[in-house]
């Protein structure tokens, strides 16, 4: 299955089995069986052996599938055997609790590097990142674009951060900057925006008051 | 339109709209275009303009579109006329970074009360919002569950921390917390996960290397 373009939705579900089954690895659990993930990783039993079925081709239903190996495969699949480094753009409140927060449990990604333009922040260190100016990006990522950046700018500043990506090669950018911005195609942008799920929750509050 | 159940993607292209219609107002611009939103909102001329068709009853196509009524009509359709309140439990890294990050813009939503249950916490002000003890949340918020709350605990607080909120008759929340967590039928519980939005875009880096 390696190479195959996956849908978001299943990469969404392979990727909470892989944290799932990185945590069994650290419990010292060698064998897992369908229901295990599907507790785990709160998804149907039955979405759980389907995905098996088609990703798992080490596993064997009935008998439970091996952690190491359903892992190694599950991350073949995704991609993320090498996990490319992530940079961070903007050290305010979003970018250092990022840093804080840590990627533990993600199977090895790391924030390698942040940055920003206010001089009062450049060249503070945040959970061991030293934040750097903005202008000493191209110096430090080069421009094969094998970086995911994380933008969490003002929003006012999202989309010349975007353009400034894109010119170094960067083709994987996640936004915290509730601004939509453009991207030429090839490039992946995604947003986190509280803002929107809080529209998505309270419609479904008002819904069940009236629909 | 108001009082049907609108699908997710639908709600968040119209909480996108909403967002862009306030910046319209608070531009001074009256009228709007369906190129307009378009080229704000990143969604194509189309889509925009079949939203406003089935959304927008108030609005002619060609002459462009009333922007206070068509933000109220919008925001009666999301139910967010009058958005509940959000609290915050967990007064770490990402906590404090949304209240300081604040949500303006956002049509009316406002963090109005931050819990946590660390002693060296409790009692600190952050964007002007004291954090307070997690014992007093039913004080504090009652036993109507009309508020959302957004769960920012470590991963093996989550649980727990739902339970509670689940007790107080909370129906909406939302996690950044890693680990799944269980809801009982009728609570809608969303993520925002960082790591697996990383592995969604590491996927889509990799397709475009070899897929």
């Amino acid at each position: 299955m390696a190479g195959e373009k996956v849908s978001e939705k299943t990469i969404r579900r392979l990727s909470h089995y892989a944290r799932c089954l990185r945590k069994a690895t650290t419990d010292g659990t060698a064998i897992v069986t369908s229901e295990y993930l599907s507790n785990r990783c709160g998804i149907s039993s039955a979405a759980v052996r389907k995905d098996l079925a088609v990703f798992g081709e080490f596993g064997k239903q009935g008998s439970g599938y091996n952690v190491s190996e359903l892992l190694e495969n599950i991350e073949r699949i995704l991609g993320t055997c090498e996990p490319p480094p992530v940079i961070v753009i903007g050290a305010g409140n979003i970018g250092s609790a990022l840093l804080e927060s840590g990627l533990d449990g993600t199977g090895g990604y790391s924030y390698s590097a942040i940055f920003d333009n206010d001089p009062k922040i450049i060249g503070k260190t945040i959970a061991g990142v030293t934040v750097q100016p903005i202008d000493e990006l191209r110096e430090v990522v080069g421009e094969q674009g094998d970086f995911i950046a994380i933008v969490a700018v003002s929003p006012d500043e999202g989309q010349s951060a975007v353009n400034n990506l894109v010119k170094m090669g960067c083709i994987a950018i996640l936004s915290f900057t509730l601004e939509p911005l453009d991207v030429p195609g090839g490039v992946v942008l995604r947003y986190l925006e509280v803002s929107t799920e809080l529209d998505i929750l309270t419609h479904s509050m008002k819904c069940r008051d009236r629909c």
